[in-house]
């Protein structure tokens, strides 16, 4: 069997347009596409290094501008303007008209009520009491294991150590917050820092495996429903009954009944998320300012609940459980995303809680005015006239 | 309280490079952000007609090549060279790792084994009884509401209406096969016709909801696990034991030990996906190649699947139940995006399915890669090497 | 290591009286234990053959009636004093206060929507495309192979394989209506049967095994809770509004409400029912009638779904997805068991449907009485009062 | 509508023989069931006070002893013999055979890993910030909390109070270890004057409800899974590759083969358990010795995980996160029930944890036998010689 060709590196300077021009010449050759638009960046190469290898350009997501959201949370405070990239037609429209309903019914209150990220070595023992032991000896040194774990960070603090014991093993759960980063690599380094600790000083020198699967890093996952990863978020709002019918063409009793039916339908499906449709807004957001785009994954996951009042309007609420976001690191600092985060207020330190704040908000309006248009039977039709490309 | 300013529009032509300035200059002046990489696309604002609204300019995404990735699939066959749109460090260089090591091992066999998008209006009748023989009468009149169905597209065929009984309503699932789509319009408008047509032929002109949630459309769930949703496709290959020594620096028997610790992981945690990290490298392809993004959250899920062999070679497989993708409408299209489905040879029609076994065929080169670096202990310092930015 | 005594067996004859006593004294002398009340047994140990090995007499487990529970099913019809054995104080006490309400409101209607019973073997190929096919030729001789199947039984019936690719295996459900028996064993002999003809016809001569852990038998699972084992049956009824004020001191209203919290409830922990608790019905009505008793894992899953309706009343169902019942084979026909069944009019041929009405009904009454106790705070009263033993 | 006839009861003594037979004759009169067996009782129905209401009789299950076990745990020592009350055919025989060849490999080790039974009341917040404060005042007032909680009970021990915000609620698990006792209505009045204590003190004097649907009482659920409820238990052996192969009539590298396939089953099934069948096993424990049988939905839920050693002898696990067990209270002290729990040593103060890692080891006992079965084909054939009854 032949091999085909390596991709071109260099060893001196990867980042150069140069470099770029030739892996693109070189897969042009071998595929036949023209790449000219990639070619077309206007960003820095060397920008991006941290962020990807072996670049070739860019993509360009087109940016479209949804609100004004007014948002009247801990930390986000404030009518917003919200940047969302997609190839998505109707997505922009509909999540603005979302946030102007919400905002014409006084705005969304929002609130991050847990932080937890983890990596989740796991630990293996001779068997399972000798496991038992190693976790009331983790407990005990638990201290001890927080100095090795924070010693590699600034901004990561270890607050708990969850246990999982199966068969000879102890999974774990070691969980940080993680300041303004999203914390993956964090937590990876100071868990490593930990385990290295724990395996020289515990008597029986353990071996362990950084991951034993349950972190659950980017993957849905129960735990995470139930534990949290990363921020937990809620955002809730009251639907103004003659709002509801004026403007979405919805009576608040059929809203109600119909939570009914889609919680049923959730159920029924082993849903990871019991509302219209999270992915959408969270995508777009985290596309434009920097994010881990595939967080979508843990992200997307949480819970619809509403409750009709007795003045006829709606309490409608979305807890997010496993908001995985950044206001600085990763792909924040890019120049395109970081204007997106620049927009919201949210480039830098100190604004983590509120960017997922705008997260959680986000994902109402979508929604506020997905379900809307599936009640009032617009959904279909809306599709027809802004989303049909080519 | 004083409402926001609303976004400004044009009735005649929202697509314009003013239009998009005059926005941008809106948005600037609310929020202070200078927004001039995001001015600076270079792609026509008109093409985006369809994709977004209230265009303000773009997100320009680094976009890496990884591979060669030899790939001996029924569609997708030969060396191919994979773009992957990111901003997370080593993603590149990891899936990068992944795919000349399968390639080294004589590529990855890859098929598409079911094809099933769906709509899943919900009926509502009086009582059971009645949802069920209501039932029967849809499986009774199915050719009749399969060419409702069909009249609204050329390339959607209605397969099956899946049905799921609770209380007093049926919900149902159209399931259809729709082309190089990825369907979800099609589909809805399809179902809607078929609804319609039900609504007015049943005797009870049975009132319906267009979605019941067990679509799932944009949500990871037990039911796309196990029912499918848009194309069911798996990725194999064997790891031979001298590569996996030599270059991974690994040995199999241990890696199909982890492979159990994982699957318990998994099992623990209710993880969507039993290998390591299916979202990271489906995001990336998914955005250089115009998909809809948020179907990261379907698409993510997963089962990996490994055997040792008796010469000490290992097995090594995943199976995805519920890709979404398209190489035709959306975001497809689009400038950048094309020409990197144009390096895959995926643009347009009769395409889906070799796109789909790309898919799947870098999800398995991307856990190739991180589950040996946990494995070897790599993990943490490739993140320091090549990770850490800014 | 010396080797513990074997428990004593007769070759002959192991279902005499004489052996009983035998296996008695032999645990007693073992153990110091007096087994008096367990020799006390007044039926025939003959009659155990094929329900029990070792027989060393019975266990008495209370009989309480329960009732009169008022059902309009299709099968079930009338008025229905309902056997439960049980030793939970205030079990019988409570689901006939619910069974009471229930009848004061007119009665329940149920409904037998699906029959599907499994066993599911997995197949095992070289890889994904032949087990693609592999399933293909599965369709093609459908009807051959359910000859092969039903060669084995006469009430079962073959009615469907459900295919799930895997890897390169095929993972299948075969499913069976099993008349008036649970049919664990039936489709198990008539799986086998079908395989062998499989492995024998098919020209790759297919290695399977006969349970690929999907069936899955014995454990509750998502699989269940979509597809269907054994019986999926709805009870439904409309509670009266004055009623729930003046008998259960609720307000249909708040109980409504109540219904959101608990439905996020299930969603928040993943819970196999989204009701109050069908377990402790479907328990006691398959001890006090014969029924596999483990069948409590799969039986117990369901969806509970209300609305409230415009003058006050509340529509209250449970959709019971995977109920495993007979009224033929296992313990039916054991005295004190078939009494109970006789009771219901259950017993013997024709009858298995009835029964599965009798137990979503009996579940419905189970939740009505304690999820009104919950709302009006009788719960952990009346469990000091009737529920605390010794 | 008329009303049927209620079930006759005695204000002044509901327990007596007569009060047994005048409902019998009740019930006899209206069904046309003849009940004799049911009637030929020999326990004193005065003893079911606090078990049952509308005492009839009782229901005689076939009791069958299986073993010799032999068990190396903490608490469970020595070779024990099962009494496992049933009306399956070959079950008693099944677990028999697993339990003497685990006693041959040189016996089982059990291990207790984590007590915690609880309820889960939710409390009804304005907003999602006012419940995340609620719950850091539960944090600061812990201490109190559990002195009000500790007051209704001698030997409930309340642990930790875990919060799962969602929406404006604090939805949350009081977490108690129980003695000896199952401990569902303990921890329900414990946590009834816990509630009134916080609603009486905190300064909003919070709404709550007992039960917000998360214990997850009588029902599996994933938080049980992730969490634990009742008793977490180890059960672990290593089976010799020559016992395996000359017994068993399997290879152990089959074995391990086999729990990869067996394992993604569980995951394609979402099913709550991952090996063979553990509900068998705990049902006909559980009634034998006056268990509540219902805890069979939770109790069944669990994860095998095993390894194939070098030497070529495979170790096998099972974990039971949610085993709900007592040796005090319930139907423990019925007379036939206590006989036997006094068969396994295990009636009264002192003995819960052995019981529980009985359990586990009977459920371990059970899947070597039926794993085995499946894979040396022995399945079906058993079933026909020893399983079918009339």
């Amino acid at each position: 069997m032949s091999r085909a060709e390596p991709i071109p590196r260099s060893k001196e300077n990867d980042y150069s347009p140069e470099q770029a021009t030739r892996r693109r010449e070189f897969v042009a050759a071998k595929t036949g596409a023209s790449l000219d638009t990639i070619a077309s960046y206007t960003i820095d190469p060397e920008l991006t290094r941290g962020n990807v290898e072996n670049f070739i350009g860019t993509v360009q997501m087109p940016l479209g501008l949804a609100g004004p959201l007014r948002i009247n949370g801990e930390h986000a405070q404030g009518d917003f303007y919200v940047p969302l990239a997609t190839t998505e037609g109707t997505l922009v429209a509909s999540y603005s008209r979302g946030m102007r309903v919400i905002s014409q019914c006084g705005g969304v209150r929002t609130t991050v009520v847990k932080h937890s990220m983890q990596r989740a070595p796991v630990f293996l023992l001779e068997d399972a009491l000798q496991a038992r032991e190693f976790g009331d000896w983790l407990i005990s040194e638990f201290e001890a294991i927080r100095a090795a774990a924070e010693s590699t960070t600034r901004s990561g603090k270890l607050v708990e150590i969850e246990q999982y014991p199966v068969a000879n093993m102890l999974y774990t759960r070691f969980c940080y917050t993680t300041g303004d980063a999203a914390g993956q690599n964090m937590t990876g380094n100071a868990t490593f820092a930990a385990c290295e600790w724990i395996k020289s000083r515990h008597p029986l020198h353990p071996d362990y495996i950084l991951s034993g699967a349950i972190d659950t890093d980017k993957k849905h996952s129960m735990m995470n429903m139930i534990r949290t990863r990363g921020k937990r978020v809620i955002a809730e709002f009251t639907l103004n009954r003659e709002v509801a019918r004026e403007v979405l063409r919805i009576d608040t009793a059929n809203l109600y009944r119909y939570r009914q039916i889609a919680a049923v339908g959730a159920i029924q499906s082993g849903s990871a998320y019991s509302g219209a449709h999270s992915a959408n807004g969270i995508a777009a957001l985290f596309i434009a300012t920097g994010q881990d785009e595939a967080n979508v994954a843990e992200s997307h996951a949480g819970i619809t609940y509403g409750q009709l009042l007795d003045n006829g309007d709606y309490y409608w609420s979305v807890t997010l459980p496993a908001v995985i976001c950044a206001t600085y690191g990763g792909g924040t600092g890019l120049p395109t995303q970081r204007e997106c985060l620049d927009m919201l207020g949210c480039y830098g330190a100190g604004k983590a809680d509120k960017f997922a704040e705008i997260v959680a908000a986000v994902v109402l309006a979508g929604d506020v005015s997905l379900t809307s248009a599936i009640l009032a039977g617009d959904w279909v039709t809306s599709h027809e006239a802004l989303g049909r490309n080519r």
